[in-house]
């Protein structure tokens, strides 16, 4: 017997939207712990009935009823999950009539659609995205800066990386990566390399100590990591920002999703999506 | 005046919960296509106002109703954009209420919550993963893998760092990735530096014709993207994945997302998320 609450996602294919929506809605209750499980690419009758026994399982060990969150779309499949004893809160179906009748047409209802075979394309953009971003990762000998969409710009450790691939992956936005060191810092002037594209530069800065913890962890008690080379390097990297006119955020207390979307939203990529 | 309808994702933070939930619903209405719209960061009235006039505006130049995806959660805001002219669908309101009512208790109802203090250490952990798949991306001079959760193998092109990045920045698994070369796939042998780690192992295959096709794409009329080339590696890497018992999946047709999901759920790693 466990006191926390079982949490279902369950899906005919990958469960991230489930994932997804689920988190966001089991955040606003702050104060309890849930035991989350995720059961994937349930597409098959016989896949839901061992679904619908696993949530009837935790009901009867935990003493407490199971929420399952579910974005399945096959009749047959919903029933036998929404027969579970679990509070069964359905993304799909109370959604798809309203729309339906807005649109005037009538959904598809196949499992695992959500990947269309229209989607190949997109998906491909976005591999390629991801390759892009690997290679033009930290100013490294490959600079193909006239194919990048974005370039970030930044103090070793401020998040470029991180937020680089995440842009790539659910974006497929191409962006390059360029660690600011101390010759630039120290004259506030641009990497010669960056100059004909200061259209495309975003500047990501971070609180000192913040810096100072991350740098830490990979080389502790290094010139690198100590408190006044880190505020000496952020000092410098706000003035060349301000100085050539860079947009820039700070990414002290933001997650990589709201860093990448503030980003999205500062410049004109949002609009240009695939 | 355009015949494709609006349809806006609207959030009060990143609008990922938004967009990712609201494309899923879209794509069941496949032979319509849409001009999709991201409004994020909606967090004061103001703003609502202006998401309300953008909502109005597209109503008049395409003279159809657009459709709105709301997560947002504060009452005030969220009011003033259903008040539009759009079909307003609430992706948090609608299952607040059976969630509180089962759990006892009442929702927090802030702006921005859904990313809390408590998640800190879960971004920290998934940016240490990111960088994690970056440093040991395609078998090159740094091998932490007693620190993987997780190390893919399989032919250059198959889809091993899209999906090592996709795990690391959505479920902070640590994942490295190895390509397998000529000479160990001419003996079905794995290399020394992987034999200990066997468990870890993760195959990734691919249909010849496809993986020419990738390949051309990056170097074209080149030996290794020949299709007997192709063929060749294939066989050799499936043959080496059945000798060796590494379970594999064939990636041809699948997305990032499936590919990924698909290995967790496949593995244990599912069970020990963060």
């Amino acid at each position: 017997m466990t006191d926390k609450r079982a949490v279902f996602f369950v899906s005919d294919s990958t469960a991230i939207t489930a994932e997804t929506l689920g988190h966001s809605l089991m955040t606003q209750f702050a104060g309890q712990s849930f035991d989350y499980r995720t059961l994937r690419f349930i597409d098959s009758e016989e896949k839901a009935c061992e679904a619908r026994d696993r949530i009837n399982a935790a009901h009867r060990e935990q003493g407490l009823r199971p929420i399952i969150f579910s974005t399945l779309v096959v009749s047959a499949i919903h029933e036998i999950v929404a027969s579970s004893e679990g509070l069964f809160i359905d993304f799909m179906d109370s959604f798809l009539s309203p729309l339906e009748e807005e649109l005037g047409s009538r959904r598809v209802a196949s499992v695992g659609h959500t990947h269309g075979v229209v989607t190949q394309e997109h998906y491909r953009h976005r591999m390629d995205a991801v390759n892009f971003a690997l290679q033009n990762d930290d100013g490294g000998s490959i600079r193909q800066y006239e194919r990048a969409d974005l370039i970030l710009v930044g103090v070793s450790r401020s998040g470029k990386t991180p937020t680089s691939v995440f842009l790539a992956i659910h974006y497929g936005v191409f962006v390059a990566n360029y660690p600011l060191v101390d010759e630039e810092l120290e004259e506030s002037r641009l990497p010669a390399d960056l100059k004909p594209w200061r259209d495309k530069l975003f500047g990501l800065t971070i609180q000192p100590e913040r810096l100072q913890q991350i740098r830490q962890e990979r080389s502790p008690e290094s010139r690198y990591a100590a408190l006044h080379q880190c505020q000496y390097e952020v000092r410098q990297v706000e003035a060349l920002f301000r100085h050539n006119r860079i947009e820039y955020l700070d990414v002290t207390s933001k997650s990589i999703e709201e860093i990448a979307t503030y980003i999205l939203k500062a410049t004109s990529l949002d609009h240009r999506r695939l």
